[in-house]
């Protein structure tokens, strides 16, 4: 099994007692202050949202009206908000992003289109913020090659600014590093501009926007770009192959551009080999934490580790690309999140940077 | 010598000009200003605190009174401000965390009971803040077992909202996990809840609160929970072992729930070998630097290095614990401190995250 | 080739038609708006700044007068003002930080002057902040010693404040450790101080104030002593030996005290092997990501790793020092910088944390 997209979605996690119509309604006010990050235009910053967040600790605030109520009830109407977040997950949302896309092939040739435009897009139930997204999907289609494969790419440019696309990690002719202005000249709105290369190195890399990128990669023009290696090492051979792209931009603290609880969990059979391959494209670290079983670390940016090294917290840099191993030997539903508690959890639920690893 | 609290408090570093109460008295207005994320209540987020200090990097402006000051009776006055905290150092404070508690054995059975509750905690001389604690210690009591012991745990909750207790680290079923509404029923006031498990992986664990977590652990519900292997590697055999929990909450910048001059220095004799584990419950990174001798990188997230390394400076994300040995073979008083330099010194001295090794 | 001060400036990237003065005639508006980080009078924080760029990631606001043009027009001035500094790079700025310091060799003592005092600095053509300098650099000059060397180093301080300086990475006696009421007094406005001690451990260090030290490094008291070891193993002897010294201070996000495009290019010829020595003396983390090849880390903090790794992208902590190679074989001009993008590029185009290698 190869491909996020053949993850299937699993039962929410505990009995039905509320459905995701429940959910909404019974946290429409209070969702609304909590995921303010989630919901915000994007003419708010990342930095006020995270402040507006970290605020927000107190835990006697919770009342969705003025009339005071009783500490235990203040209490009671808290857990029912962390509930019902839990028991929406995985919550339905319009679009999924990270869908391997398959090339066709022209001569031997593996060949890819793209178009980058702006969308809408629903990081949780009812919050749905602009994206500038490849293909309709945030994060972009998911792109999987062989080494020494010969790629032609071809990106048209649908959006109102230019644009142009680095290929995260491989070692490229200077000439297709997607540079403007360095190595080629910007694609203007209404171009199309084709990329041609032999894949270099292996491992888990990505493809991004290089121009006015700390707007245009916050927004979505990012995808994740795997190269298999032509001789796999047999630690790095998987029955399950997850990759997980982090980001803090504009549409808020996401995995593969969903917020808990619209998240999608990875899930295995116990006794499985699960391969993650996390991909940082945000601006801030994020130390992902795994309950239950540890992480094997394999490689780094494609690179194989020479020792390969365990953890249960990794801490990923923008940038940075992890790949690790966990075996799944330990059966249930595992919360997995980013361990800066305010990107995953506020005094109405968990949110943002969480997802469970169900090992059946 | 096994546990932090087996350190013995050193005399103050240098000559006694000074005692604690000419410090406050000298430094009471301008430590107001320079100490103010320590001082904030609870309803002042850690963002804003951090702005503050950031701010604060004029070095003209630390006259506590507003009449003009000479230049040279201005740098006087801030060497004064320096050496009264260096001369505080360390300071006494009501109440000490992490303390080693000792199990009841009930059937072969170690047992253990944790009350958590408010209270007040003085992080620095005169600074007290709102902290929810564990057996009243910020951070909690420390456990100390051993890989195959048989624990129960019974957590007492006598806050005004609900909690649950998550064994960072450990491997434990999944229904002793402690996430509400995953693995359990969140713990509501006045209930209690009992936890019991055989101890697994051994390693420098962590116990905190996995419900509203962003708010609980940083006011203080979190502890070490230190497991010791049935068969520890020659290279991890120390002659002083210390605990560090970091966190950068509500109560400021602290190492074992305290603010310099108030942290504990480490203390070791010329020859020892000594063991630090260092814990993150923050939610900041914090490079962690130490002056005079090398730091040999043991263990992450308790599990062995395959290739232990050396560093002086050890980046410590949020969730993350490096165990780490220094051979204890350069005489003096060392600084060891975060590198962050706005979270261990302002123009008023040395606050926050500061304490020393002291090799005799 | 040893020291940073021999590499030569290339021409600019592309061909030139644009002169500096075109660059900052065509951009002067916008660049005001762009570059606040750098133009910031030092009483403004970096939180500040950073909060700034942050906000202003909406792509259709870089119009330079107040009538409204056209989306096509806006994308074409966007581009123009890209490319302006691209063109401009490398520009020229009045002074140079980090050159190599000859000593005076003194029966048989390697004897170092430095003055400390308050200069202007330009960052990036007309961006003059305030800095506190070691003999009129930012950074200071680079010392360079070898294992066993006797140094003798004078600080004369003609700041209106205390200072002294730590040598961070050096295992000292403890009186030379630089720390002011722990290991010396603080060293006087209008004193100097007298540091001497035989060269102990090797490897990428650094000198800096440990007075006021947010501050006083945040505004330049910096430097790099490296040095090197006695017997150099055969991985970390070089062709090109580069320090690279981060800061995010009160002079913005530089690469050694200069804001793109100001900074200087690394430059090697194809199949020269390069040693890059990263050392971050700011107080966020910078991942620094490398175009076109890959990165094996060699030595963290001067201590070899012990089985050396590869990456694209390696985070780089505060006080953290990491030195790679790079097997230059790969030719063309390649971008080189931070990965937290808003520290790189805004709707103007790249700023501050980046440069190139150039292979030739």
């Amino acid at each position: 099994m190869n491909a996020n997209d053949k993850v299937k979605m699993p039962h929410a996690l505990l009995s039905q007692k509320g459905s995701r119509r429940d959910f909404l309604r019974n946290t429409a006010v209070t969702a609304l202050a909590s995921t303010a990050l989630a919901a915000c235009s994007i003419d708010e910053s990342a930095a006020q949202s995270v402040a507006h967040h970290e605020e927000d600790h107190s835990g006697g605030t919770m009342a969705p009206n003025p009339a005071p109520i009783s500490p235990a009830a203040a209490a009671e109407a808290m857990d029912k908000m962390h509930e019902a977040g839990i028991k929406a997950f995985p919550a339905k949302t319009a679009g999924k992003g990270n869908q391997l896309l398959k090339p066709r092939i022209v001569n031997g040739v593996k060949v890819y289109d793209l178009t980058a435009k702006k969308i809408r897009w629903e990081t949780a139930p009812g919050q749905t913020v602009e994206a500038w997204a490849y293909n309709d999907q945030v994060p972009g289609p998911q792109i999987r090659v062989r080494e020494g494969d010969r790629v032609r790419l071809t990106l048209k440019n649908e959006l109102t600014e230019s644009t142009a696309i680095h290929f995260h990690g491989l070692e490229l002719p200077n000439d297709q590093d997607g540079v403007p202005f360095i190595t080629q000249p910007p694609i203007k709105p209404g171009q199309s501009y084709t990329y041609e290369f032999t894949v270099p190195n292996a491992g888990s890399h990505m493809s991004h926007s290089h121009h006015n990128a700390a707007t245009q990669v916050g927004l979505g023009l990012l995808g994740a770009f795997i190269v298999e290696p032509k001789n796999p090492l047999p630690i790095e051979q998987a029955d399950v192959d997850y990759v997980l792209v982090l980001n803090d931009g504009a549409h808020g603290y996401t995995f593969n551009g969903k917020s808990f609880p619209a998240t999608e969990p990875v899930v295995a059979k116990k006794g499985q080999k699960l391969r993650l391959r996390f991909m940082n494209e945000g601006m801030m670290i994020h130390p992902m934490h795994l309950h239950g079983m540890h992480m094997t670390v394999i490689a780094k940016d494609g690179w194989d580790q020479p020792a390969p090294w365990k953890c249960d917290t990794l801490n990923i840099a923008p940038g940075e690309r992890w790949d690790v191993i966990v075996n799944c030997n330990n059966p249930g539903t595992w919360a997995f999140h980013c361990h800066i508690l305010p990107h995953a959890e506020s005094d109405h639920g968990m949110f943002g940077m969480v997802t469970a690893l169900i090992v059946k």
